[in-house]
């Protein structure tokens, strides 16, 4: 793997951006480029143990910092950026999850606006252990306890948005964002349709394991040391991000109410689908309906994101994008292997 | 297996229901009672061929005939009926499957009213090998063609409703119904609050497999034959209908919209957790927040279902219902061998 | 007004219905009947004091009590029921509402399900004075008070509904039911697609007074006596039920999401205009978004409400049904001039 | 009237935004000045007549040009802006609407994503006669036509959003921006919370007359002559924009679904209740509740907005913001009488 090929990002905490678009780039790449980068979690790193709530340690806008942007060189509005997860690895030997007020699946929030109080505000640290990859639940008002397998991923990853808009990094929608979805993991290959010149990819919100939905608002939140491989396909960009690994093909939406943000993975799946198997839509239509997964990435953020995922094994030996995940996984498991 | 514990039920064509709730028992039993039944697709059988337009061979409201009801002796309102699926086999070596106007998840429909006509109507019919355990998709519009695995389940299963109402059978709701989730399988113990005196139990809708979300409204539709194992718990019934395999413990929600659904499943999977784990309420809120999977049940029925699952590794050992499901299961397991 | 014209129903406590569907009629009437009927409150008369806690003296399913069903002669599937409200008075000089824990819109509910406990629940009592055409609102926690118009309305009405269902009295949906709209006041003729033999009319629910939306869950809950003209058109079926005041065509749309019973409502009213007023679709597209109101009419019950209105005035003299309403409304001038 | 204290605003083509948020004041003026200013209408002024489809003519995200920002001297976070409407006038003899490929709430969109092909976009061209105060509706595929009475507004009106976010100016939210609802019309007064230094209130979209809803997703589109009246209220920010006329007090919620901004509006409204009549929160929800109306403002845009609106008869001669509505209205009238 020669030098030029491989950068690393360790932004210092000024450097941090909390939102997609408005910021220039941190770190411009050629197409091929492996990134070695850290990331903060989503408090900032303010939330160290039980008793720094959030409400009171983090400061609004000050939540969900991201690393980046990173620009890719050549990269245009219509093309397509794909960012292959070589790793994640938590950078500390402890996370943090809690309860905010007015956040989460379950407690009024300012949209589900209620005459409720807010519930309480409880913080949860994990142990977490990445040579026997496991995190430690622990639980606050009784003395149960369960080791949890490691599964680390990134909630919130995208590009800047189209029409200039500057969205905070909470949001997830058409540019990514903070889709919270644990199919953001290493060995998963993501797409992101460019909307500036560079793209302006950016990262954070490590999560050491996440439930499909993240139901309380949070996951287990932990700084991340990531490996990423930025690669660039002119055109095809996809209106929503997409997700491939090993054994399946992945569509998302972002949206509310949870039923649109279904209705945008699906579509975009049957349109995929389609046009992979040179399918007409209403067969492409049937085929996803009877092979098809839809798990909830978050029903808590600003936008609901729902994944949509079509095993592979369908696609008779097809390859989507000419086969660029196979490619970058495979650059990936080199510079692993050799660094 | 002595002999009154094991009892069969082939309705005729006019001894299907279509709907729960109103109807007489077809069949009552003791609880512990082995049932081996038949039921007939969606379709009420009709549509054969890709030549059989659902619209034009099937009379509203005879759409989702139900086999039942069965009466359990004993069960009372407040009590819980457990559902054991020993097998699901699909009676025919063909199924069906097809979009309907106004009907599925990217289409109008009569309540996500639009100014569009409806989509094409067609029909799409599968090759079922059950030695295989493969049915064959083979689209409409192309020579495109795949074996897909046979994973046989029932879409529609439920209890007469609370408050002597009479629910179309194509409605998910408290009482279970058309919930149309794939996790709906053999090997699957199912859990229903009883409202009336027996409990009225009705099954249909087998679907040769499904995906997540039921995206164009109709699975692999088939006739069965199955066999369920029928137990009574005294009280404890649960607000909406739970699951428990082998791996998981599920509970769902049937809603619009579909973050209701969500919410209903997880609010029920919280407070299961916290009860069997003796844990504060807002400990299992974050336990299950870590560890949850949240697949779609369905997005096309007149409520939507989502389905909420635990790691049954969580539980140290403790057993929902006293361990009901792992009794029923070997039962199940006995009677296949030996029959 | 020949006697055999007007007919009187009091229902005892006994015959009081809890839903649409599943009764026989306790009247049975010629096309052209003036009715004369009594309706309980939705809390079956038991909240009468501010001690009255609805949780405590009301028992589920009794709730929500309607009197009927009446039939109407002739009505067959697919006719039109007209009811023309010609008088709705509170028959006794109190009335109440009330929070009710789960129920309401700014709480959580059975299906937007959360971790809080219910709201308090809390009864009001309204001083009515009928010659004033007021209702005294007192505040529970302070002296405030404030008179507020009389303004009477049903809250509930409907006919039995398709496919043999039988649904709550306190459910809204495309058989009318509990839509809880205060468009449906006296003045008004409302119109409804007949599904069984006979329609089979009820009414209840009366309010005094109600906001749009029905925030808190109840309005000025009422006993009424009320004078409705009856009458039928042959064919002609509304989707859901329609209105018509002097000023205004209505359609109402009851659903979940919020949005689809927008979509519902507005989708009727396009329709209907088209059809009045011999326009292409997307014509009265058009016109309708630049002339029609939408308010809510309940944002609470099992399915919220929606309704559509356009101004009569557009119409340039076409009449709806054939003029039904001014002919009903005239003979309902007639009836209560004389009487 | 003193010189400095009146403005004018007339942007070039140019000087047009397209966001709240990211944008250089254009006008900076002290609290009580007025500022006459110039609106272009939401197709920039591109669409003139029924063969300008706004598919060819926009270029997106050209759309929805708004005036401003104005910053106020003065304003800080936290702070509200009051900003009274003394006059909308149509500056043209004409006004177009159209529906519009995927946007509106009776076709499939972006968000709710279906397989039917958009609806035909068409362009109405209405001509407006300031001195009748009328528009006329002239329908494409009939020879049907209609004068409609002329009620002009503003859709988008704001102030630059929180967190620096940069948002377009077809969305509504927290901030403001593109409510589209008919009550921001002449004799109003709008209240926003400050989020940056100055506020920076930005008008656009303005309509000559729109019906509830918005149901096409276009009104009667409109450049304007606006006179404003703008003023600063220290602190006081409410959560989302409210409006004051001289019968109602008005909260707005903005979100999706349209239950959540139903939710917003209403929650808004029981405190703002509250609060002016010193009730304990409960019983301000009931009064709400049985006096309040609850009109759509939009149900097309990017968010939906619902409006709530309390008659202020019931304020026992309370004021909100200390009587600031009426004053601006005293001044508004003096200007208008003496210019």
């Amino acid at each position: 793997m020669s030098g030029p090929d491989v950068r690393t990002l360790n932004p210092t905490p000024e450097q941090y951006a909390y939102a997609f678009g408005g910021h220039a780039p941190l770190l411009t790449v050629m197409p091929g480029t492996i990134v070695e980068l850290s990331t903060e979690d989503c408090f900032a790193g303010n939330v160290q143990g039980v008793d720094d709530l959030p409400s009171s340690v983090c400061t609004f806008p000050f939540l969900n910092p991201v690393t980046g942007p990173i620009a890719v060189e050549g990269a245009e509005p219509g093309d397509t950026l794909a960012v292959h997860f070589a790793e994640i690895v938590p950078a500390r030997d402890w996370a943090v999850s809690s309860t905010f007020p007015h956040f989460g699946a379950l407690t009024t929030t300012h949209n589900t606006a209620m005459l409720h109080p807010a519930l309480e505000e409880r913080v949860w640290r994990y142990e977490i252990d990445v040579a026997a990859s496991t995190c430690r639940f622990q639980a606050r008002r009784s003395e149960f306890s369960v080791e949890l397998p490691l599964d680390p991923m990134h909630g919130t990853i995208g590009v800047a948005p189209a029409a200039n808009e500057v969205v905070m990094s909470i949001t997830p929608a058409a540019h990514g964002g903070n889709m919270d979805t644990p199919e953001m993991r290493a060995g998963v290959t993501a797409y992101f349709g460019v909307n500036v010149e560079g793209g302006l990819l950016s990262i954070g919100d490590g999560h050491a394991r996440q439930g499909e939905g993240e139901v309380c608002g949070t996951a287990v939140e932990a700084a991340m040391r990531t490996v990423i491989v930025l690669d660039l396909i002119k055109g095809h960009a996809p209106v929503s991000p997409r997700l491939e690994s090993d054994e399946f093909l992945m569509t998302t939406g972002s949206a509310r109410p949870l039923e649109d943000a279904f209705r945008m993975s699906q579509h975009d799946l049957v349109g995929w689908t389609a046009s992979l198997l040179r399918l007409d839509e209403l067969d492409a239509y049937q085929l996803v309906s009877q092979t098809g997964l839809a798990p909830a990435g978050n029903v808590v953020d600003t936008n609901y994101t729902m994944v949509a995922k079509l095993p592979k094994s369908l696609l008779s030996g097809t390859n989507a994008y000419d086969g660029v995940h196979q490619r970058l996984q495979v650059r990936a498991a080199d510079y692993l292997r050799t660094r």
